[in-house]
């Protein structure tokens, strides 16, 4: 138990803020080097991917967990922390909680991808799995924090988390002014449960904002479009986006999506194939199904591009044998 | 035929000099961001990877070749530019001509990797065939300048190429400051004819220079053993790094390195494989056989580590069925 909350389900109560993604951008500056902002050509225009997997753990999920373990007091740090991802941000608070000596639980589903469980607790982070089919992770990491104690770190219905995500924008809007170009005015992101969308959103106020979402785990797209907070229908419809299967988003997320106007996109598996074809070749880099949802948007011509798009490139955890089939296909 | 030489094929008479090299590195910051300097855990050293796959041609050859082309003449550069590489440097001619409005005709091997061709003949170059075996690609570029006129861009045997190269040990050490390093005070550098070593060891006095060749191409690995220049002796010897594939290194390369004490080291298939498995894993890159043969040194223990050392991550143009074989191992 923290000494915020008597129930460490509940988020802490405030809204993320503008104020607060500067704050996360300093700390994750004092940390880390800018992640590149690469041009690529796409019909004669040119879109500004944002090459988060080059982060330390693979992908942005490093900047929302490094500000909120920074964040914690003494009494917090010494209680240990408890997340619940399904790899990527599980790998970005194994290595804050590292770096910081805090001890850190992960909540993760048993099919998580081989490298992505390998490489948690390769960070020292104890891994405690769950059936994704017949589990609600919610709910075992409810059980682990009310054994334990400890704070929860959830991998986006959290204000620090989703501001901390929102650096990636503070940065590439500086990239941007570096090359003379005035932006983003618009921002595609790969979104899962909004807390990298939510954070941009709240990074970038005068940016149009697309979330886009694997086919069958659009829960936001239809959130957005119904404006109520609707669930995944089928949690067994098959995606090789594991990042971003999140069953729905939270109040805290919505909120702010909502408030700003971001609407919401899916993508089909060809189309996310296509996109970490793409990136192979003319990018050079490994981006995993999730990290290339939203080029896979654009790509597919379902959003269309100004002089000064942002797309995120999110995350570079792909198995090997995955990647492999996806390239030479 | 230029004005500065009655033959082409003679390099412009000058030896390529640390000014030089800074000039060649104001001019590509002013062109193109800083590739990113990635840290890469090795039996608990940190070795500094400079990742040069993420230039835009996907290799650094970009620099040198945009030193060259924007110090032609105009009369020089009316005339356009020849330009003779396995793949790497004809795309960084190819880019830079087109950027600078400069007529570009590459040599290449006629099994230079698919990819690599039909890169430099979608940036506008026109393509001449050689055959590797059998063919000596100087000689044909000597044919071409004979029938066109037009300036020699030799892949390495050119002070402005040298000097363009290394533009990349400027930036890396401006990097390794900004992270609190003094270094780097040793250098792995991948190489072929010895133009981005020669550039290293004259951007960074200070530091050891390795230079890493394939198995069966070490002749310049030999020839620093020797004291004078020794060519490759088995020019079928099969390897994988396509782009490290040169039969001898000319004497303004060598001059530079037999100066700077620079030692050579080979490597062999299998390790520069597990080279691009692990940055496949742990940094996200594509890296090609030829770009991972320095880090294959390390990896395999034959270039011991300092707390500053960098090692080029040269290129990434590798033909997906290749790297999916690769990294599927």
């Amino acid at each position: 138990m923290t000494e915020q909350s008597p129930d460490p389900l509940l988020n802490p109560n405030r809204a993320p803020t503008l104020a607060g993604v500067e704050r996360a951008a300093a700390k994750v500056a004092a940390l880390l080097p800018q992640t590149p902002l690469l041009p690529l050509e796409i019909d004669g225009r040119t879109v500004w991917c944002k090459a988060e997997c080059l982060q330390p753990v693979g992908a942005f999920k490093i900047r929302g967990a490094w500000h909120r373990l920074t964040d914690l007091s003494a009494r917090q740090a010494a209680e240990g922390v408890v997340g619940v991802s399904s790899g990527n941000h599980a790998q970005g608070v194994a290595w804050a909680a590292k770096r910081l000596g805090i001890r850190a639980t992960i909540v993760m589903p048993g099919n998580a991808p081989a490298m992505k469980l390998a490489a948690t607790r390769k960070l020292g982070a104890e891994v405690v799995l769950y059936d994704r089919a017949t589990e609600s992770r919610d709910a075992v990491a409810a059980k682990l924090l009310a054994e334990r104690g400890g704070t929860l770190v959830h991998a986006y219905g959290d204000p620090w988390v989703i501001e901390g995500q929102g650096s990636a924008g503070i940065e590439a809007k500086a990239q941007m002014r570096a090359r003379g170009i005035a932006g983003p005015d618009k921002v595609v992101a790969c979104c899962g449960g909004g807390g990298l969308s939510a954070g941009l959103a709240l990074a970038l106020p005068d940016a149009e904002i697309v979330a886009v979402e694997p086919e069958g785990w659009d829960d936001v797209t239809r959130s957005l479009a119904a404006g109520e907070i609707l669930s995944v229908e089928d949690m067994t419809y098959p995606t090789e986006c594991d990042a971003l299967q999140t069953p729905e988003t939270w109040p805290i997320n919505f909120a702010v999506l909502q408030a700003r106007g971001v609407r919401g996109v899916a993508v089909t598996r060809s189309e996310v194939r296509d996109a970490m074809r793409l990136v192979f070749e003319r990018l050079h880099l490994v981006v995993e199904p999730g990290g290339a949802a939203a080029l896979a948007a654009v790509l597919a011509g379902k959003v269309s591009l100004t002089d000064a798009t942002l797309v995120t490139l999110s995350g570079g955890n792909v198995d090997p044998l995955k990647f492999a089939e996806i390239i030479t296909e």
